[in-house]
């Protein structure tokens, strides 16, 4: 175990990949037992049982044909899960967020791995290089295209994105996005793009969205986000001229909060209040353990 | 600027890479005058002058029809790159690491980050969703199917990779993959697999390639590495055990390496000599970085 000490969510499935089965044909068909495990979902989301559990079937329970996905062993079990028709881009919808909140860490992650790797089956079922059909490989863990002629593998996508608290004289920049509720603040975000650094990609989303510049960039801690398939890379940078220059393509506000600010805040979630100077992001986001991790440090 | 204290390659383009002005289709147009450069490419290799620098020349230059990606700009003048007719997903031949490695350090990763862009246009001419044809936009940050029932919109992959040194006592874990020339030896490494934290994937990947169990894992620096797309995270972790069993599918061989033999081989790889335990990973490779790092820290 690597731990989690930040406390992120969708960290630490005790689900072991066992990678090694995924490209041996005889061994995966060797998982296919009446004792292995399917996770039930309904398209995308989970189906949760009364005891606030993941709810898992027999591989019986799998439509006909279906693409299934060696998620790997758990308690000397195999599981899988299915692709569904179709997959989604979209945010999850406030009733997903109930349900999956029921779920223990441990479960919620096992959820998160499933449901971004069976999204992107979904969305994937033509070869990006020639146009030709593909289909699921290697356990889940690849697609292969169809057509005699390309035969290109495609991989499933981990999409990095820095997301990052500045500081500046004992104040951290959190900003609002327009799609945001009103009065929520989070750390500012954005894809790492071809071509940079972790380091350089926080430097440019901070110039961009707010016109600060930073420096001494450092790695705090990182989230898998399963809508759709991010790898949320949490930062912390320093600024010298607190001047905001808000980018209003990109977002509503950004200012800085004062320490007390964001503990208030931090406490008026935890206690479901209002009141404080801002609403601050959920316990299920990245943005939460590292405003933790900002307010402990002191 | 963020600086780059381990001295990654591929790391510190001089780039603006303007993003306001991709989404922007008056100012994109405004940026195509006679005053902008094209990255003079053969295929996906850079031509380098005689004083060692990157070819420009003018978008005069572009196929008829050429997909152009808009890079930015640098000292005031846009810069575009044309998408090839192929991408590829080979590793480089030795020749280009020749040519690249008498390019400074700038300009290698303003190199780095335009191909790694025009590859991924010519490897995702189709629609992952529906197969249909796409098309560039943004000025090359996005490609939109044209069937109008999907209208899917795609982003150019970055695929995150973890790159571990593993310590014991002392010594240092390194593994030798196949491909490699005799004698060489790097960092264990892995793609960062859907529903797993960065920490996860080091664990994960140490244990399968090298049977080690790791705790503690740290982040130490990143290199965006552009064959084809892949953005590495280097990391340190602590290992109990010492015991190391290898996977023969993945590594011809995983073993460990006193702090001395290591400062041995990156001396002799400076001097281009023999005679060392190992040899060590090039310069380019953010692994080299990685052992300087660790062989520094003492």
């Amino acid at each position: 175990m690597t731990g989690n000490p930040l406390g992120i969510s969708f960290v630490g499935s005790r689900m072991d990949r066992s990678d090694h089965i995924r490209g041996n044909p005889e061994l995966l068909a060797g998982m296919m037992t009446p004792g292995a495990r399917l996770l039930r979902l309904e398209g995308l989301d989970p189906v949760i049982s009364a005891e606030s559990r993941l709810e898992w079937g027999s591989l019986a329970e799998a439509r006909d044909n279906a693409e299934l996905v060696f998620l790997g062993r758990q308690d000397d079990r195999a599981c899988f899960a299915q692709v569904p028709a179709a997959g989604s881009v979209a945010p999850p919808n406030p009733g997903l967020w109930q349900a999956i909140a029921t779920l223990s860490g441990e479960e919620l992650a096992t959820y998160g791995g499933a449901r971004t790797i069976v999204d992107w089956h979904a969305r994937h079922r033509f070869c990006a290089r020639c146009g030709h059909t593909t289909v699921l490989a290697k356990g889940g863990w690849q697609r292969n295209c169809t057509n005699e002629a390309c035969r290109a593998e495609h991989f499933p996508r981990v999409d990095p994105v820095t997301i990052m608290l500045v500081e500046h004289e004992g104040n951290v920049l959190l900003g609002r996005q327009p799609r945001f509720p009103a009065g929520n603040y989070s750390a500012l975000a954005g894809f790492v793009e071809p071509g940079e650094a972790i380091e350089e990609a926080v430097a440019r989303e901070v110039q961009e969205e707010a016109g600060v510049i930073v420096r001494d960039v450092t790695y705090v801690g990182s989230q898998p986000w399963p809508f759709p398939s991010s790898l949320m890379i949490g930062c912390h940078a320093w600024a010298d001229d607190p001047t905001v220059v808000v980018d209003k393509t990109e977002l509503d506000d950004a200012r800085w909060f004062t320490r007390a600010e964001v503990e208030d805040a931090m406490q008026a979630l935890e206690r479901n209040e209002g009141g404080s100077a801002f609403r601050a992001p959920p316990r299920t986001a990245v943005a939460n353990a590292l405003l933790r991790w900002w307010v402990a440090r002191g």
